[in-house]
């Protein structure tokens, strides 16, 4: 294990006394901590037992900085469709950040607002790899593989009601994007694309 | 029925025979007709008996023009993500110029070449109504319907492999549209997207 | 933006606060507002900052006249199948409005109780665009698709139980729609249909 | 077993050969004989051994009448949406005939041709059970379940393309039908429903 | 309307006032009622202003008899497979017998316990029309079909869990069943089977 | 290797000359032989290099016989539901033969003809292990897992049409069975039935 | 009924009474004891007439032992891919121990620590008999197929989110898993794992 | 374009004709060219206008080198679980070499033969990316990322039969991989592979 790599829990279906219990492992081997789908309960019982420990409420995740954490200087852009998708790219975001990746957020910019993705543009083509968090149609994926010639990481989001089928079509539009380039996540998992986007930064 | 106003057979499942026998009907009314899904045989049982029958080859649709057709002032844009989608296309270019409607066709803009989009800008939004004709992940149908503040006709098809699910992939995208103003056809159904946006373009 | 146009806000998943913030910040711009899928708890934010707003509780919409609107003469025909589908209806119908369109509603006339719609054909070929409400089997769509040469948008919704799936029996029995001149909106997207319904009628 | 009572043989995934022994056996028996799902080179091979047997080409069956068969009074219509309909619904006619059944068939009365159905009216009211075959969208079942109120056995095909998913929209369609006293055959099930309708229309 | 025949009422979806409202209606002119997907508050709104209204906890029916009900002499079998089936199988069995059948339970009889089916085998078949409610696989509609020559109405129910997929394994199962003479209902669907069996009952 | 136990060629997707190398190399190794899915063309090349090979045509299947083969005196009964599903059983059946089992097979006893089922039942409660093969509804498993205190082995058959959906639906009714003491292959898995099956017959 | 062998309630569904009436009439007939899907509120009022009664929270199982359990020698090897997959294999391990089988639990050893797996390969190889639990990709099923030659029963569970689709992928992975010498239970069903294994164990 | 970057044609849906058309235009232009999805028909016509074309039989890839390609020091590993997945794994090698990447090919190491995965250990490990190619279940890809840490881009294939619902089972398989830094194409889509493994291995 690299210095200041995090161990990471995911914390769904653990009580709070379990997370609280790998938490104090963890910190006592003096490793960073990542904590993914945890709540404000099982945050509490953390918090007790680790002072330090931040809870990230929007994305739900817990980290702790025991050790410094050295940061990459090329970055990875993380981009949502709209406002709702941003829990998801925050759980990439920090799963990144605590990989020690530096991390642009491009948040908003899907097909009803898209003119705001074109101001965005220079910040987009700059990253090492972009990761597109869309739910509902899913189009930003295929908008940003065929604006950028860099790894696009798609990941479907569950936003949306009726025909989106939690998340099922966003999936689907971004496994068929036309744009060469993309790869596709698990619905809903910015810690996947937070972590394989970091893989790819720090080659 | 209005002067010149089309008769329209589905011929799929319909033998040769039976197509030719319709057409003639049809022709000895005076009617204009329209038959899709038809294959070279009917064809050639058509021609036969009817020797104005013209054959569009690339959709599969057989026309007769027994009347002259007003044509509108007004447009329909028809669009297409890629060339294989041109097909689809043309079965509503085709049906919205029997029906008496102006076409300007858009083909081959979506995503894979999306600066080919921006060049035909003007042309686009100058449309009453616009066709987004769209396989593999449809995105072309949320883009145009974040430019365009004219209804939107999405006509997913069938055009792709794997996860595409014979253009179930391309439905759920389009019916999942954050762009307001779009509504959807069945796949691969190019003949109603030409009916209804004649319907709209006449209004 | 033309005078008295409303702007909109799709209040699911935002905090009331949030919420709140947006419509403030849109009546200080002297707008009409739109917002969708609104909780109680979010009104009673909005409401104290903004006493004019009013709460839709059967569809779940908060709108703001601060302006005035004008109104077509032409008409938009609203139609269900069912009681259970008016709340879908009705965010079709306030949108619409809010629009500037004048909007005749036709509700519970569907194959349950199908004489009712045959009293109510007058006033539904009077309009300009049709848009059908229904869950289940979703047959008003077809059946009003077969009666009237003007478009149908057809909403389907998730009213039903077992193989109803949601909505998706009726999004497919709408898709499949045998009567020409029908196209489908997402499942319960009243607001879509609403939306393209102004459009389509103010052509 | 009944005088007069048919044997019946699913042909389908049998070879020409086993399909004529178990006729001759049959015949042997002195029964009447049904096969569904017969192609030509299956007839062919039975004719050589029993001269007395009809193939029904667009249904695709066999029958042999080796006894009279006495014949109801009360009558079942079978009614379609389409003429591509047609084979399943004749499979349905068929198979209620050589059960002994009287009937009426009601063909192309669809939401496509939705007045022809309505001329039609008498006869329909008339029957003791109705068989409602169609593809697509599959709303005859509905429309006739809410007209009579005489059990109505609804049988989806696999007519249509895209999103009928081989007559799955029409099934989904059917099993959530808003109006009472309609039941649902597998799809293109044919000699179900003929068979069926026959145990009704004989109690 | 036959004397004593009732009207019914689809609870679900409407509010305790709407409900009350509706029997009032329905008790003034002197109808008999049916209210299917009743919970105990819309009851305890009935029971105010209707004292003889019946509520039936198990299958949640609320039941109002103003008149008497004639009752026929040949009988509908209600069968399950299981305890769990018990509330769909009570919602055909109340059905059928306000609507005047005269019914008899077979309860429990699925291939868990194979057995307690053959000590039924007399009064099973000696009904006019059998309702078949199972859930999970569904297999008891198959065996009644294959021993009983009367009609079956099979009804998937939402019982189970993992691959049942809230009743669509059942569903399937019994739209293939192998035993001629059966027909399905929508899952969980014990109104419409009791009331499509008293059809057939009556004939 | 134990003495006798064959290898096994999955012939689907290789080439006539592929199978035919494989097939000979083994042989050069002394060892039996099965390869399944293999068309008449495979047969045609493995023949010519190996005049002991055998093609078993109904099932698709090849063997060869190298070494002889210890039997066992337990045995595993095949059971179907119906003919058509005696291809599958059968490659279940030659599968555990070469893996020498004795097998007992007991086909056609589905439900649409149970009492034959039931003429057999002393041979199927004397099995160690039961194969129930079966399309459509896929009644046969829980009916022998209702039947026998052996555990069951469920290969449900892409036998069917509709709603079968390739065998999806015998495959939803095994997964669900009621009856305690089964477990499912893969739809048409007739060889994985047969080698499972020999694993416990052989315990 | 052999000498000790329990009878088993499902208990989901059931009212608190209806269970504890049935462990009631078993414990006064001598039996053992299990009951799957209990909550506490059942145990509750269990508890209240059997103090012998056992609650296994995790699982929620309750045993009653009333007669001592003959153990085998050979043993059942229970493994899981993660630790959230212990509940569904805490109910095949109680099943298989209330049915006299010795069970030995290797949790937490799929593919995200695999290294784990290896360490434990000896007391897996010696198993009779290998249960694999295991939710998300399932792919814990084929890695043990893949090194064992003993029957592997494989049940695929609900842990996961997105497209896991409740089980779904882990069901359809372990169907199709190309190591032979497996067969699969339904998502969740660690009851009938434990017996099945169980069964074979005892061979 | 970079000197010796290849144009792409995916030639599916397109005629001979119009594939040499392209490639014609492509060669004058001097560049380097890669044809998926092209059939022997397609080369034929290519041949003929370009002596230099080379056509992949098994993955059906026409390539043109009309300029010198730089290869990578790093390189690309491309595994596959069986032999039938070549075909796929080869589109997604000849792509990489000709956009210049060094190819390392692992072919036939799942789970049917763990054992030769583990051989191959050293030069997986080397890599700077993994492509995991592989049909039925799919379980390569979370093995694969349980042993490197390197990312792994994960390609279904639509190998199998009856539940692996032409690739389905290995799509689902690999989005719910429980192995960190995983990331999946659409089924079958070797191209897209080749060419984001080039885009990373190129960083
Ligand atoms: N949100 C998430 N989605 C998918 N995988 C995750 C997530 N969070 C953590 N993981 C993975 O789960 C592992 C920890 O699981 P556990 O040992 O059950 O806490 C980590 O090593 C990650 O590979
Ligand atoms: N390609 C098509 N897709 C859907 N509907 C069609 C198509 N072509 C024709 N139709 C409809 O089918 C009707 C004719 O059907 P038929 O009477 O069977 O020839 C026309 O009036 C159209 O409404
Ligand atoms: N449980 C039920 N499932 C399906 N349809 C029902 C049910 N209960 C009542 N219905 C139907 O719904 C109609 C009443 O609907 P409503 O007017 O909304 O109360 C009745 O005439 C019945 O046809
Ligand atoms: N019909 C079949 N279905 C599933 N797996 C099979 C089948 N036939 C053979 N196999 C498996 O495929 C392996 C051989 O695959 P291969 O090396 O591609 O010929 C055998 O060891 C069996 O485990
Ligand atoms: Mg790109
Ligand atoms: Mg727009
Ligand atoms: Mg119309
Ligand atoms: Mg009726
Ligand atoms: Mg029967
Ligand atoms: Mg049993
Ligand atoms: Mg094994
Ligand atoms: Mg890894």
């Amino acid at each position: 294990l690299r210095q200041g790599y995090p161990e990471v829990i995911y914390c769904a279906g653990k009580t709070p006394n379990q997370v609280a219990e790998i938490v104090k492992a963890m910190c006592a081997r003096g490793s960073n901590v990542i904590g993914t789908r945890a709540n404000n309960e099982m945050y509490a019982h953390v918090k007790n037992i680790c002072k330090e420990a931040v809870y990230h409420e929007d994305c739900k995740m817990i980290t702790v900085k025991n050790q410094p954490i050295d940061m990459t200087q090329s970055y990875i852009v993380i981009a949502t469709g709209g406002t709702s998708d941003i829990p998801v790219a925050e759980e990439a975001a920090i799963t990144a950040e605590m990989l020690g990746n530096k991390v642009e957020r491009v948040y908003d910019v899907g097909v009803a607002g898209i003119h705001r993705l074109f101001h965005k543009l220079e910040i987009i083509t700059g990253a090492k790899v972009v990761v597109a968090v869309a739910g509902m149609e899913g189009a930003l994926a295929s908008i940003l593989g065929g604006l950028v010639s860099k790894p696009v990481l798609a990941v479907p989001t569950s936003v949306g009601y009726g025909a989106s089928f939690g998340g099922l079509a966003a999936l689907l539009s971004m496994l068929n994007s036309c744009a060469s380039g993309t790869a596709v996540l698990n619905i809903d998992n910015g810690f996947g694309a937070g972590y394989m986007a970091s893989m790819i930064n720090k080659l």
